[in-house]
């Protein structure tokens, strides 16, 4: 075919006068049907008419049993008696080089000009093949009124440059290498993302096993390194089994999707602050789903008794919520769960790692002394049906999972097709989660760091008037309640302060509860915290935001200026070692160790912002 | 609250004579109505009775305006006046580490005795709460139907645990670190996963960086390698901007989920053998869908006549089709999209790093001379209004990505979930990522080698009569035709041959349709074709499985046995530069070479069982 198009090229006068576009033009315009029943281009119409042209169609026409300059199905065969399998056609290639070395005009691109106007404007002299005289949609169109939305109710988001640094934790530096900035938002809550037994384990896998997994979990991307961490995630949890995905996102969705959609007429009870992903699978499911008020157990109940008790149900929940730090009650859930024959959904995504004498989550922590001495039976952790969690927060890598019984993980091992159908995570990834994992099973310090760190400055900003919205977890949302200014917030703490916290905007909380969330670390050490007070009082005084007392005036606001009893933090003073002045000065000893590990110069000058203000 | 109980139970004879068992027990049954509305256990009517505890509560009561001994809301507040804050309860979980210690019973759970059986059962003796008397759903029976479902249409996977060497590509070891297999079914296609420019950078950028991103893309886990890579890929398809998700799964997913629901009454047009993930993405939109024969394109566009012009609609399909290796007619799609005013949908999952001058994929390979001159106006590549592909296969690492229009990724950035709600890709894996995309860009050698092997392997295959499916890609999928036969030839080819090759049964093909898929890299040298042409055949006569003979017998398969014109490899001979005789030593010397690298003994003895059969 090759042949014979250039042979044919350099002998016709045809071919030779007229241009690339034109023949372009031609060869896709205006089919008729030809005699074999296909369709035919304009070209194909006039080669048929040329001695030589003519005589070479027949003879391919013969052999494949098509049509032989049809671009469509040129070298063509059967498949399965119906589908086709198209093969190469190269020298389309070099007719649309030629066309652009003759500097005639190029097929049009959606981005110079949109696929919307009524097409006939775009047919006449270009290659474009001829269109029905309606109007068709305008992509484009429809994307820049989508965005125009997220202008206008300022939810659309300007993503930061922050390239954090493993050796200036919790330092990262912008676009520019030398401009440093403190990160105050990581969910890289312990450090754990330049921890050196992490990082060499990394190393070593990556020389040994190579950057990627090469394949799906039953396609060659099944190895040790997923079996470690799964047996590793089980034991974690008290579990039977786990099974790991991509990222935890893709554990919920999946793990929804898949049993809300088999179970025969299953229903979903889902807290009102859930997460997206699971939102998502729910959604994803078809089941019926039922909103539970957050943390509201006596609306959970009423929803759980008006279902018919062999009617399959699950509960779906969170153990930390994220953005506004509170804790789900998770033993109660379970009682409901067993009350009404439901299944618990515990996303503890944000809880692992931070939570627990192993790590294991709020879920261990609330029988944490039974843990400590190794005994899970019978714990609340145990009585979760499926625990959900991730590898990418407080354990610093990427990936999520879920562990539940073996049946149950061995059920949606085999019917998720967001866990059959894509590529195992990355040995490397898969054994430093899992020394991470163990890591943090074996020592307390960075967590109880994180807790003292936690406490230390929220006090310091309840001081200031800061409307801290109380919680009992290692979460320090700050309340702006408003948009704008939450933003306009985040900017100036970047750009006098050198405070990198991003705004947490709508529809990630609701409109009016836009704020500012802070997740201090180990590495958030005096210095930091200090820095962190004095920019935030002066980025409240600057953009007149209101304070506690403020908020209090209006009667109080998602728990900011409400007169209460004080929330006691789940980490207690006698699980944090503070009953004892030797734990205490221990847990001194381990700050500052921390912090020359670190290298962060912790006794330093103040910068000069900072220590203006001070 | 805390000392208060404790002080509760030294002073108390009732609880210091009642085992922690029966308080539990008390503690979750029989609610009921308390004074202020809500529900209330048997052990706070109990206490209320008590001159000590009814005295203590009264006064919590009124400072929490609730009930005091309510395990439930237990130093609980108000949130947004609505919802409530779970705050810590550390005392619960001494009790259930004291139930422990005195051996009493723990609660069951669904592991032990399944939540299945008539509810009354289980609560008996134990620490259970009342339950409704009617049968309740038997999910563990449920997870066991399932599975035993999978067993007996022999669609249970068992996963091999598979540990690819980067030091000894392509082979591997599995469970036992010394028991070395030859893969042959990894999708790192170009051996990429142990490419020392790629590993170099994720070393270093570990070292810098750290394991993990730490955050979702706006909140912190934004950065240069994001940036960067996102840079390379828009430029590696002549497209406006490019968006990395956790994998192409699930930028598949989230893409068109996102278009097909936001896209006012869209119609998505799907080819009938695309991946799960984009079939997803359409159920998950919810837009209406439009099945067409595989690569037809006269069906496609009798689907898309029949709909309304100014109807917003997508066409997806994909360039390589991983499981019989057939080749979408991308140009002619691109054309029907133009004519119907559609956009274009195209995965080159499969594709990239393997076609064209700079591994864009098939679309760039169809343009081969432009794309060699640098001159991606007009070119098919640059028509596709989205391009989606992965840096899991060919690139060896991990995540996927979509390229387009600067509108589109940015409103798919906006909007879709899957990509806003979830942890960034590590930095590490990024940065390699985008070496690899490099690398592949400038060398032409690998994708080359690997189609030189492809068509080897092809025809000594074909010679020996082992029924390879033919397509003009880089895939050998050889057809078994039946499920058992299938996994029995892939064990056989495991225990005696030392090759791994996953047998690919329903669903990922249909019935009938089982096979074996070999995937040939730049290390698979002559050697190893050698052994594997053996092995084929002797498994083959083991197994009694048929041969391109007896297919053709039955009048041809799946385009086996098919009396018809040779598919021509979508590289052609000129690509590959078999044209001249210099080209070729060339090519012999890259083998050598890669040979040598790999230190692969190439020359060495063959396997013993190998040896006897030659």
């Amino acid at each position: 075919m090759e042949a014979l198009l250039r042979q044919s090229r350099s002998m016709c006068p045809f071919l030779n006068k007229t241009s690339p576009a034109t023949l372009r033009s031609l060869s896709t315009t205006t089919r008729h049907v030809s005699p074999g029943g296909g369709t035919m281009s304009n070209l194909q119409v006039l080669a048929r008419r040329c001695p030589v042209m003519g005589k070479a169609m027949n003879v391919q026409a013969a052999k494949n049993g098509t049509n032989a300059l049809n671009g469509v199905y040129g070298g063509v065969r059967a498949y399965g008696g119906k589908a086709k399998i198209h093969t190469s056609r190269p020298q389309k290639a070099s007719v649309a080089s030629d066309m652009l070395r003759d500097g005639s005009p190029v097929p049009i691109r959606h981005s110079q000009k949109p696929k919307t106007q009524v097409q006939q404007e775009a047919v006449a002299p270009g290659p474009k093949p001829a269109a029905p005289k309606l109007a068709t949609f305008d992509y484009e169109g429809f994307y820049n009124t989508e965005l125009d939305k997220k202008h206008k109710d300022k939810s659309y988001r300007y993503f930061n440059n922050i390239n954090r640094l493993a050796q200036e934790f919790p330092q990262a530096h912008m676009t520019a290498r030398d401009e440093r900035v403190t990160v105050w938002c990581s969910n890289d809550y312990l450090g754990m993302g330049r921890n050196p037994e992490v990082l060499n384990t990394m190393h070593r896998t990556l020389d040994t096993y190579g950057s990627g997994a090469g394949g799906t979990r039953n396609i060659s991307g099944h190895n040790q390194h997923a079996v470690d961490l799964e047996t590793t995630i089980a034991r974690l949890h008290a579990q039977e089994a786990a099974l790991v995905f991509s990222s935890c996102y893709v554990a919920n969705d999946a793990t929804l999707a898949t049993l809300g959609s088999k179970l025969p007429n299953c229903v979903i009870l889902s807290d009102s602050m859930n997460h997206a992903s699971m939102i998502q699978g729910i959604r994803h499911s078809g089941a019926k789903k039922l909103v539970f008020k957050h943390n509201d157990l006596a609306d959970l109940e009423v929803k759980l008794a008006s279902l018919p008790p062999d009617v399959p149900k699950i509960i779906a929940f969170e153990s930390v919520y994220s953005m506004c730090g509170s804790i789900g009650p998770i033993e109660e859930i379970c009682d409901l769960a067993d009350k009404y024959g439901a299944i618990t959904f515990l996303d503890e995504v944000h809880a692992v790692g931070m939570y627990g004498p192993h790590g294991a989550g709020v879920a261990e922590h609330l029988d944490y002394e039974a843990h400590v001495a190794g005994r899970p039976k019978g714990t609340i952790m145990e009585r979760i049906d499926i625990i959900t969690g991730t590898l990418g927060k407080a354990y610093g890598c990427v990936g999520g999972y879920i562990a539940g019984s073996a049946k149950m993980v061995d059920t949606i091992r085999s019917l998720a097709p967001g866990f059959i159908f894509t590529t195992s995570l990355p040995p490397a990834t898969m054994a430093g989660a899992k020394t991470a994992i163990e890591y943090q099973m074996e020592f307390q310090g960075d967590r109880r760091l994180q807790q003292l760190h936690t406490r230390s400055t929220k006090q310091a900003l309840v001081e200031k008037g800061i409307p801290v919205m109380p919680n009992p977890s290692h979460i320090i949302p700050v309340l702006v309640g408003n948009a704008e200014l939450a933003k306009q917030a985040s900017d100036l703490l970047l750009k006098d302060w050198d405070i990198y916290v991003q705004a947490i905007n709508y529809p990630t909380v609701p409109v009016g509860e836009e704020r500012l969330r802070f997740t201090p670390t180990p590495g958030h050490v005096e210095r930091y915290q200090k820095e962190l007070v004095i920019a935030l009082d002066a980025v409240w005084n600057q953009l007149d935001i209101k304070r506690t007392a403020d908020w209090a005036k209006q009667g109080g606001f998602v728990g900011v200026g409400v007169e209460a009893k004080e929330v006691e933090p789940l980490w207690t003073d006698e699980q944090l070692g503070l009953r004892s002045g030797a734990e205490r000065a221990e847990l001194r000893m381990l700050e500052v160790e921390k912090a020359i590990q670190g290298s962060i110069d912790e006794m330093g000058e103040l910068p000069r912002a900072v220590a203006a203000a001070a």
